[in-house]
């Protein structure tokens, strides 16, 4: 079967094509600035990379631009639009009602909608692409697939905020966590590599990206993670700030330069992160290379110890709560391709018995999958690519047979 | 030489009167309700008390009736206030200027003004008291003891947020931690314990009350504590709600039962914590009681199964970043009184070689001290209670003589 799965974004569709249940890589692609001016389609395909400059107004011609670049003659991967035999949808928020990815009806977008109100810069759009595709592939199963679902197992101690109760009553603030779709599939290819069931693998997932989470994975099911009602909180970010003493948000707001708490809010999302300490740029490999100039005392390392300490941190915090810690293992963009980051969060870990292989961690970046932990370690540690958008064709193939 | 300890809040001043060095009270007490129609004295003295009510119309005045008391011919227990050699008061917030204690003089009166945008509801009444006592006392050497320099040795990899870098050099937006007398005073109570120097001590402070924060102390110095900026983050508190998604407060401030920021300060700080998810009390004990009562799926359970997950997740994460611990220490009413809170913050780090000694746990309650943990486990774990007041009277001691 090919399932095309769909990322949609504010301006953007990221797809990709796979051809199930082989997980082959038909073609992935984006159409960016929807709604701009000029508006772009990258495509790549059989090796080969497709880009154009056209003119996409919203994301129906979006969509529509994508099933005419699947299907060109040329660039095309498959001859028509009836031969894709499931979609697969990124939805950001599921709330508390899914806990899995589910087949698409009238009363799961309903459920969506409801949602928007938490997660209002991302299950809009979603609900959108999930609209389009649906206008333009009527009578295709479509799943949709969270990233919260993976982490509705946690327990009510570690979901729930020490705020009234009545807020989660009435406005359902609690923890819900965020890059299930990730922690999902290192989950399970983990279980894989360490030769385990899923429900006996224990695991502390560390989603290192420009959005970065973890999880405390206990027998397979996700008992904690770093994100919290929003992907505001926990590790530094890109641009985000993760933790913080939520009164600051008080003491700027009785500041006569911020007035407006919108503001403070997008310099918590925008300005704030790896951005914010180094005034330089959110990219850790930009900030490698500025370290490395400048030096110990720079502001560039100064970043750089951050991030790493509140990854160390939050690895101590899951050992601690964890029963048995069979791996931790680093992922995303910065966990997968530098060993810096990695080296850096695993280094004050010795005490709780943490200790790389600098060898075998400076040669596992790039993609590659490999343990990095020392043969005396007591915990090992491993790299694991993540594979998001082939976790969402695999729930999606297997929802939709 | 006597020493007069002075605790300044907005409407109370709680006293104590030592006999240095050896550490013996004299006297002990609080006028509360300072400014209200019908204002209170209570007062310990010779292991008797005596309480009355009468009209305080300020601190002023709440200076006076506690110097009167103390030289009282009946309840008194010096003759005149001469006497009294050296005054140390506890004040809240000593920014980044103050690592220690400090003789007050006109430059530190100013640095503590200067400090009040930082802790708007402690430094005014603090440096009342201050004012008061050098009115009614000239002449005294008066000593400042700083509930955040004790902190001060926090590296910045720790104390800096992921903000933008000038929120800290124009607003000074950084960890502070607070009850720095109480993680200072069971750090050096905890070497003489040990039998090791202050600077090879290491352990983690668990200061668990109505407030309640913990500390990671490294060869004697702090190198992390769970208070931020302000008293409000970290742990789960009486009613504050410790660490939460700071954009929760965005999502709130978007209702339209909250447009005002303030209401919601009010809410995190006085609303939540125990309080807010039992809906019940903010006092552990009464939450012990009605758990027992009413079980284990109870409110009041999940307020303490809350609290003591956060406890345990903190110490985790301590473990993770310290070299060595040779000791996790409980003090303050919860950490000192019961037993309870201590056993469920510990069970679940038995992964990380925690193990208590449930015997000597129930045994080590109400003031007591003593090791609570097996002779396998591999930190151990005392109870200490701890003496804010009499390392105020120490500290002022050393600086006045």
């Amino acid at each position: 079967m090919i399932v095309l799965v769909i990322n949609c974004g504010s301006s953007s569709i990221k797809y990709q094509l796979y051809d199930m249940p082989s997980k082959k890589v038909l073609a992935k692609g984006l159409v960016e600035k929807i709604g701009e001016q000029i508006s772009g389609l990258s495509h790549k395909y059989d090796g080969k990379k497709h880009e154009v400059e056209l003119s996409i107004p919203n994301h129906k011609a979006g969509m529509e631009v994508i099933l005419k670049t699947l299907t060109d003659g040329e660039v095309g991967v498959i001859k028509e639009i009836s031969e894709i035999g499931a979609v697969g949808h990124r939805v950001v928020h599921g709330g508390e009602k899914y806990s899995g990815s589910v087949l698409i009806d009238d009363s799961v977008i309903k459920c969506i909608e409801d949602f928007c109100d938490l997660a209002p810069l991302h299950n809009p759009p979603n609900l959108t692409g999930i609209r389009e595709a649906q206008a333009a592939l009527p009578g295709v199963p479509m799943v949709a697939v969270f990233d919260t679902a993976f982490h509705q197992t946690i327990p009510a101690k570690a979901y729930l905020y020490a705020l009234p109760y009545e807020l989660y009553e009435k406005y359902r603030v609690r923890k819900y966590g965020f890059h299930g779709t990730s922690h999902a599939y290192i989950t399970h290819r983990m279980a894989e590599v360490l030769g385990k069931p899923v429900d006996e693998t224990n695991i502390i997932t560390c989603h290192l990206g420009n959005g970065a989470s973890m999880a405390a994975v206990e027998n397979g099911k996700c008992i904690d993670t770093t994100m919290g009602m929003t992907p505001l909180p926990g590790l530094v970010m890109g641009t985000r700030c993760g933790d913080i003493d939520p009164a600051i948000i008080f003491y700027l707001l009785g500041k006569e330069e911020f007035k407006d708490y919108r503001d403070i809010d997008k310099i918590l999302n925008k300005k704030s992160g790896l951005l914010g300490i180094s005034e330089f740029s959110n990219d850790q490999r930009d900030l490698e290379e500025k370290a490395e100039k400048e030096g110990p005392e720079s502001r560039a390392q100064l970043a750089l110890d951050i991030f790493a300490y509140r990854v160390s941190f939050y690895i101590g915090a899951y050992m601690g709560i964890m029963k048995h810690v069979d791996a931790i293992v680093f992922t995303g963009g910065i966990g997968e391709n530098g060993s810096i980051a990695r080296s850096a969060s695993c280094k004050p870990l010795a005490n709780v018995g943490v200790e790389l292989d600098e060898a075998k961690n400076n040669e596992t970046i790039r993609g590659k999958e490999g343990e990095i932990s020392t043969a005396s370690s007591k915990t090992k540690v491993f790299v694991i690519p993540t594979d998001e958008e082939g976790w969402i064709a695999s729930e999606t193939f297997d929802l939709a047979t």
